[in-house]
């Protein structure tokens, strides 16, 4: 029997607009589970950057804190990511969601101008000069076009081809800060070999779910190919 | 090309703890994608019974609504489970999670004499009516029970078989309620022919992920076939 790949699953919350997009996050760990990975699920003990009520898609005046909430996507088995060590880990993956470009990064108020969490950074640069894979659905690929100069990633479309790529202009913004971006469909996902980096547009595309679901599915098998 | 099936999913918050258990609901409709369903996501209009911090397990002063915390799972996509209409649906599913007992019925603090919420019980009872067959997950199932004497239905084995049905026990207070338990394991469901009933135990046992969400799509798949 081959050896379990030990996989790190970073979150941002719970909930697409202030959090870690639930059914990316929820595919992440299916294919895994079916390949037998080894998943352990941290997320930053920080202050959410808002809470928005998905109802209205207003924000709220709570404050909720985002290792607490994506520890409901954990079923409360989740770590503080201050505590993650790179040495137990094959491979890390990031799902997408605003809270990926609130709470982890800056991206959502300072576009290419954005900061990105230590601890997030941290990590990305550890598992980058290890030469372990990273994975990054939908907008976490910011994170590594911010943080790894010339890297290629894919956030979808080029275009906003048949409007199912509506946050096209997205890709543009990735190849200002210097990455290089490959237009790929809901169902592919891009292998940066050199960088190790697997990227996929997840719900940057309107497609059905389980195109979703199947397209996250293509990313982790990639991942877990070069883990 | 056949009809699409028009599916409602009832919700009852967003986290197993308090709310719909997140990977069921996932499961629930990644599959009705992939067969093609038209989907539309309801959820009372009420107050959780509680709030849990899904870190520590345990309660907190917070007060949130099953509404809004639902539309975390639907992105945003809901609406009132009292602006159902039964004529637009040929079939209807409520995941699980403990907000099924919390917040759509007593029965977390109230076991077999618990009360259901009067919005659940009048769309059980009508789809029931119609003849329109319902899907039941995890714990949902004893809604059923408490409100269809004698129906089948199932939370897994009867007994905590090597360890991985540790909520045994609830399939005797099931059979004491009146209703009959049919013991199945995870990849499979029970359909109740006569009262159009199909359930499965998903997170009631103790299973991957990936068989948790292929337990599911067969329900989908039963379910479907007799819509």
């Amino acid at each position: 029997m081959a050896v379990k790949k030990r996989v790190a699953v970073v979150l941002a919350g719970c909930g697409v607009f202030d959090g870690s997009e639930i059914h990316e996050t929820s595919a992440v760990l299916v294919h895994l589970s079916r390949k037998e990975a080894e998943v352990k699920i941290f997320a930053p003990n920080i202050d959410q950057m808002h809470v928005v009520d998905h109802l209205k898609g207003s924000p709220t005046e709570e404050k909720r804190n985002v290792l607490v909430e994506s520890a409901r996507l954990a079923r409360g088995d989740i770590d503080d990511l201050a505590d993650i060590k790179i040495n137990d880990f094959d491979a890390v993956i990031f799902p997408g969601g605003f809270g990926v470009a609130k709470n982890l990064s800056s991206w959502a108020v300072d576009g290419n101008a954005c900061t990105v969490n230590d601890q997030v950074k941290s990590t990305l640069e550890a598992f980058h000069k290890a030469k372990k894979p990273i994975g990054l659905c939908c907008i976490s690929p910011v994170l590594a076009a911010k943080i790894f100069p010339g890297c290629e990633v894919t956030i979808g479309k080029n275009e906003n081809v048949d409007g199912r790529f509506p946050d096209a202009a997205t890709a543009l913004a990735i190849e200002e800060i210097g990455a290089k971006h490959i237009s790929k469909d809901v169902h592919e996902c891009h292998v940066d070999e050199a960088n190790r980096i697997v990227t996929t547009c997840a719900f940057m595309c309107k497609a059905p779910l389980h195109e979703i679901f199947d397209g996250i599915g293509t990313l982790v098998d990639e991942l877990l190919k070069i883990a």
